[in-house]
């Protein structure tokens, strides 16, 4: 290293590099309902949870910067993480959107670029979800009954773990929406002398796109508090898109 | 636990669950020439170097067992596994095969699994390859001129790490051939009152295919000393396989 | 490497190095009593289960080859690793000792050294235990009433956790006795062609010394089923000693 | 988890606990002198590159917040850390200190703590370091020729390793004094609207002891450009020290 970028300083030698941040991703995804009052506890203000509606997720994510995609190949693993999260329906002055109060990640880079963002990112010890191999001669193709799980480590014990049954093919448009992404920029002070950042952001996601989608039934156990699960379905798919940052929310 | 296996005793509570064993691989590989001279002190009797080709690669496998498939739901940690491998063409009695000096691998069920066959595995720190997405907006699908690499690490550094261009599509005989797999199954004593296995092996392997092949050149480092290293050409490609266990050579 | 090893085969470019090899430990360890019915199911024949006493410990060990033990200095990560335990008190033609029917360790060779020399061996995902350091102005120096902790992880969840409080500083022989420390060699066959071994073994252990010694209560949970637990003391100790191998037991 | 903490604001569901931090420390440190012209490109304004002394060491780290000392026990994974760092010599308006271009560290709550006080730290997939046991039959106590030695891995290779070779015991203030210890607290924008902090720092540290200091000689490599290094010399101590946040430097 020559010149060397502060850990958060988005650049060659730092732990993120320079944005726009481009993500490829296969997802297990529970859709619940958890309780109003537990969930006012994870989502902070200015954001107002919604009807209780949330999503449980875990997935594998290839991720390249716009500014050095060749990382594929000569660091595969500043290219690649899991990601366990939970997310909370909520709104911003009649603005629909997700709050994730936590995300649990296996790589430093994506814990600090999404701190940076303003993702609740956490560090997990292993996210393991399952993955079929068309070639395995003792595994089938998805179909209706196929069943998938994962779950996420942290520490002693699991902080999420959930199951997908399939049960048919679905469209994009089968997924319930959420809105827009919302979070939580903060660099609090450890000392009355320093700066502090503390902001409402939204994520600015582009270039989404959804395949592979098949629709069934879910369930979840979580250490986060979300009140009593009532799970709502379950879904697997892939899906893509870029993020080029976040815009505070005055 | 209920009535416990020993962790070499294939069962439901060992570490290697009872054959057969299901494979899905995708791998990039560099095929190679070594110096016969050092490959001589890799490959043990009764197996005879051949003429110096090798192979090396490293692969994302997903594995399951006969009698418990079901694993990649409610384990997928105990079906998934990386591995990094150098591969030496060599023969028996006049039999073609490969016999694999090291097999680098992620999980401890993978290692003993492979030991109790006869792979003479180690455990790695961390194997990590290229894997595109194809929702990824920053990345683009496999082509002529796409580039993949690979590594592992085991301790203070790399073990082995390697480079494949691709130029063009190809179909699985394109691959060069090795034949039959060779290994050792091997289990000393540690005092002259105990039993010992010590017996060449071939693995029993069926189910074989390959599909995805893409042709082109490779590079690669690697810590086993194979002589001076004249890469030969470089694949990836996806296999799936199934092996029962391994038979001795008597 | 030169001239290779098989990974079980001991030797400089194997996973486990020439023996005697030596054993520097701290213990937290708890002594209960399980229950027989269950415990039978744990105790391969020919031991015998004895009244019920077992112990539970984790370990921080740092352990050398006579071999080579310069390996502290340029590969310390050879010479330590966490070791979790659950050992039954058990008879073999009228001499006591104990059976560890599982020893859950952080290491690949003290998996392989293990499992050579009888010790039914699993790779734990992560031990962690207490470690007090006198110069940290935050913490206390072990005296009445200080705690001690640990856990051990394995895929998703906890397989070992226990807990110590001291009361008072001991000698040795104030420890439970248990007599020899037995063990299982087992190779067994993939195919009938296949040699095989299957002896039980006591280890030979030598240099014994007990040092630290403090005694007081104890607390356990394990995914090991030992029948209800009835947790007798704790106690937190260091301990040196050698290994050479095992002595088969016809 | 009830009200949940954002991870970079202190509290007992964040992944950083309220301050003060206590810490006890045991160093392997080489002293060396590195060149003007590379340690500049790794400094930030408003530090000045002193006369080009540097130190790089690896330490095992005990930790805890003072507001929840009783992790060592019920979480001693939120307590244990490894750390290797490189620091140069520098000053301040006529204040001399130590800066810290990097601090590879081996959880997240001691990179978050890290970065929230000023600190440019980095994650670690491994760091390891010698460590003797007074009880291991294979092992000697440290004395005159006693050698150390440590590395830290971080994806493809090792990020720093060192050696040191003790010639005889010392005090405290044999070992060089750096002065202060400076910092960089940095949040930037991902966006222009949003708010960011870049403040120069110096950490609040009390409480300070040193013990069981060994001198002697030492060597080092990193990846890090500190230009030519020339070796000055080694040491072995522990260390105890509070760290209650940091001072802005205006």
């Amino acid at each position: 290293m020559g010149m060397l970028n502060h850990p958060l300083d988005p650049g060659p030698t730092s732990a993120i590099e320079r944005g726009p941040w481009h993500y490829g991703a296969d997802y297990i995804t529970v859709y619940f309902r958890g309780e109003q009052k537990s969930l006012k506890a994870l989502v902070p203000r200015p954001f107002e949870v919604g009807d209780g509606l949330c999503m449980a997720y875990v997935c594998e994510i290839v991720s390249v910067s716009g500014s050095d995609p060749e990382l594929v190949v000569s660091r595969p693993d500043r290219t690649l993480y899991f990601e366990a999260a939970v997310g909370v329906k909520c709104g911003f002055r009649g603005r629909q959107g997700v709050f994730f109060p936590v995300m649990w990640v296996t790589t430093e880079w994506s814990l600090l670029r999404g701190l940076l963002n303003g993702y609740q990112k956490r560090l997990a010890d292993r996210i393991s979800m399952t993955k079929l191999h068309p070639l395995n001669p003792g595994l089938k193709e998805v179909a209706r009954g196929s069943r998938y799980g994962g779950f996420c480590v942290k520490g002693p014990g699991e902080t999420l773990s959930l199951e997908v049954t399939v049960e048919r093919q679905g469209v994009p448009s089968d997924l319930p929406s959420f809105g827009a992404t919302f979070g939580m920029r903060r660099f609090p002070r450890t000392d009355d002398s320093q700066g502090s950042v503390g902001e409402p952001v939204e994520m600015v996601k582009s270039n989404s796109r959804v395949t592979d989608v098949w629709l069934g039934s879910g369930s979840l156990r979580t250490e986060l508090d979300v009140g009593r699960i009532e799970p709502l379905s379950g879904a697997i798919y892939r899906s893509g898109f870029t993020i080029s940052g976040s815009k505070a929310l005055k």
